[in-house]
């Protein structure tokens, strides 16, 4: 598998070249929701970027195995070892047995995500049906003497870990700043150090999600669920991680001590973190209460909204900033995204009826180039959709016949676009029924021949009525030398 | 919750009036797929008759929890405690892991059951995600003295369980009588008896799916997911099991043994069966090589398939039969069934363009009744769309004016339809996209216009022949007194 892909590397810091594992598979893991609540603009970003990432290695020719997990249990209040369940919370207050609560929330992730044309993962693994799994790995790390029980819970001991792995790698944090900006341990806590997070928590009796363990009746620490499953699905060793950067500290940097510690070796060569979605500069996130559920945006229901935007213009407002960069929310932001997202579809539309020349006026190598290093570059969408967008005008002159182009060229401007627009960035067409639209077509052509024969008949009355008629419902006529050429708007 | 409703129970073999055993609650367990292929029409029998349950218990006013589980491991080839998983059968011919296979299926089954209007069950468990729950019962019923452990696996005792208590009442059968048709054991087997059947399998080292356990490192008995996933979302005692006719034994009889060993008491009140759906007489099967899949149904895609059947068209043929009966699949009778179909919506669209008189020269209360009544009698389906169908005939009647009807029967008469064929029956209107729809109305609307200004200034050739040209586009035009009326066929 030769290519030129290099990824920013959160481990390492740098731009690295892409180099798999097992060519030409390759292991991605990328973090999934907390199915207590519905998704938000932020949620879409990361899915939208593992998304993009996915689409992107099998459009280079890799076979990938895309495995997203489902967080149904372990996950507590405060992203913390103390408080409660977030699920349970919820299950509390609706009355609803916590399962009930996954699985409503989780289908109306489903739901979003594939309104946002997000692809399945090839896996999609729940942390509760994992329990054994999760075991299994606080049992290595014991072994290894990285965690240690109290009271039937049991912890991992940063401090012990960090005598021979450095702890800190992948935020970049040293254990002695940590700790110095860690509360001191009140005497009450059973940690050894406030460093130390829970692998296997003791459940309370009106705890409803718990299971039978050598240490006590309880359930997985949240951090857990990531090292069992990625290592039972990709293996002791995979390509890469995923996961917002909100997500770096604490999770995957435990992550990855509970992989060193239990298995002997880090997993992930990749680490990749999307950046965060801001409202008014500040992060968007359940936790500070500013969110807008995707519902909300696609429904224009939430006093934040000028308008409703469709779930095209979310994903391309999300694909017009790099991964990395943070996103700012803006009515403004929102709406010149989809003006721009209606400009490259338009035109993508358009192809197809591009006349062919025997020379091209136009250089559609050096647009094809241009794509491709977008991508290799760390995956710059951002970049990748200003070249397309720059690429409108080049089609509308060729729809215009104002630029030429030979069949041979055309098929790769055409190859250009469809492959980028609709395969790797994912964007489609508004959805249309079928039949209606095709009723719609025929019955407005009716009527524009109705409206030449007015003319024909010198009854510019009737045809200026008709057109007005036309326009006042949203569709525009345009006269052209051949005949009148209408758009819905 | 005073209601009139009857259950047809096979465990008695007669109708019993339904009573919930802590109303308004009431908890309803159906089997759902196995999820190694493609959903066929039998799959869609057995999910909307519980379907139908699910609704029609909530239209009585309780609150329903309703589990649907997927079998994502256990299930082997031949449904006997024999030969590989057929999960694990289908990843190896595909070189996948296995939880890919059932992340697809169970992806597509999901598509499948939301184009059939089937809503999704309250909570819908992994076989794979409770393997702890699963090893709990194991235990129980060992500790009661109703299995054996031999070589890593364990069975249940089928002989030792009947002495206490009576196997086969379910499919009224005697152990004498299966004992005698059950072939006789080899030698080379570890069951007791065979009657006997597996809570527990030692895994052969190839198989990718097993767990560690105090036995063996291994995989779950078929039937155990049932009773350990019904229990632990339903409790020990709940109300309505559901499920096809062809899990009635073992499946099901193997259910109520491991319940009644392990927690000491039959856990189901009502055990509910659907018949199946048979073509040329046979059972429409994935094991007998004669099934059309949902998918090859809604494309038209199958040697035996004279047309494609919507979604709509598929589940109204199958509520047109009482669930207890076996429906045979021919293209005569979906064709009638969408015909129908058709009929009973379009009657039930033009409910709203009905106009009221002073008084009723219809009967809207007797249809009330006996619609009600339908229901109430085992979940009539057959018998419920037979009343409303024939009440088509007098929505016509009042639509034309040949009939009237005050308006607070219209109100009585609008409920009838609206509830019974939307919300309980969930057949829906076709999906129409909403813009394309509107404009398609508004256009039609001016082209009619002008051709009754055609008409008044008496250029009738032009008046026929955009009468001819909407008739070529499938939209019939019906010259009334008060204007022109249209229709999309």
């Amino acid at each position: 598998m030769i290519n030129n892909f290099h990824i920013y590397n959160t481990l390492t810091r740098k731009k690295e070249p892409f180099e798999a594992l097992n060519p030409p598979k390759v292991g991605l893991y990328a973090c999934g929701p907390t199915v207590y609540g519905d998704a938000h603009l932020g949620h879409a970003r990361q899915a939208i970027t593992f998304d993009i990432l996915f689409r992107y290695l099998q459009h280079l020719g890799y076979k990938v195995r895309y495995v997203r997990n489902i967080t149904d249990v372990g996950h507590l209040e405060n992203d913390a070892d103390e408080g409660e369940d977030k699920i349970q919370v919820k299950a509390r207050l609706e009355s609803l047995e916590p399962m009930e609560v996954v699985q409503h929330y989780m289908n109306r992730y489903h739901m979003n995500m594939d309104a946002l044309n997000v692809l399945r993962p090839s896996i999609e693994p729940r942390a509760s049906g994992h329990i054994i799994e999760q075991q299994e790995l606080i049992v290595k790390i014991m072994d290894a003497g990285y965690a240690y029980e109290v009271n039937g819970s049991v912890y991992f001991d940063v401090n012990a870990y960090n005598e021979t792995h450095p702890y800190g790698q992948l935020s970049g944090r040293k254990v002695e700043d940590l700790l110095s900006n860690t509360r001191a341990l009140d005497g009450q806590s059973e940690k050894k150090s406030g460093l130390d997070f829970a692998l296997w928590k003791k459940a309370d009796p009106l705890h409803i999600m718990q299971w039978p363990s050598k240490w006590s009746d309880g359930y997985p620490g949240w951090h857990l669920e990531c090292s069992a499953m990625s290592t039972k699905y990709l293996g002791e060793q995979f390509d890469i991680h995923g996961g917002g950067i909100d997500l770096l500290f604490p999770h995957h940097e435990c992550e990855i001590a509970q992989n060193v510690a239990g298995y002997g070796k880090a997993a992930v060569r990749y680490w990749m973190h999307n950046n965060m979605i801001t409202i008014g500069g500040q992060k968007m996130g359940r936790s500070f209460g500013n969110f807008i559920t995707l519902d909300q945006l696609f429904e224009g229901d939430h006093a934040l909204l000028e308008q409703a935007y469709g779930p095209m213009t979310i994903r391309f407002f999300i694909l017009q900033a790099h991964y990395r960069s943070t996103l700012d929310f803006s009515n403004e932001a929102l709406k010149a995204s989809e003006k721009g997202l209606i400009r490259l579809l338009n035109a993508v539309a358009t192809l197809d009826s591009i006349k062919t020349s025997d020379t091209s006026s136009v250089d559609v190598a050096t647009l094809e180039e241009r794509c491709s290093q977008a991508m290799e570059d760390d995956m710059n969408t951002a970049k990748l959709i200003g070249l397309l967008l720059g690429g409108v005008n080049i089609i509308h002159k060729l729809a215009e016949g104002k630029e030429s182009i030979a069949e041979k060229e055309l098929e790769k401007l055409k190859n250009i676009y469809f492959s980028w627009v609709y395969s790797v960035l994912g964007l489609e067409q508004p959805e249309e029924s079928g039949k209606a639209n095709e009723i719609t077509g025929d019955l407005i052509t009716m009527i524009l021949n109705l409206r030449n024969d007015a003319k024909s008949s010198r009854d510019f009355e009737t045809a200026d009525r008709i057109r007005k008629e036309l326009t006042n419902m949203g569709i525009t006529v345009k006269d052209r030398k051949d005949g009148a050429d209408w758009e819905i708007n």
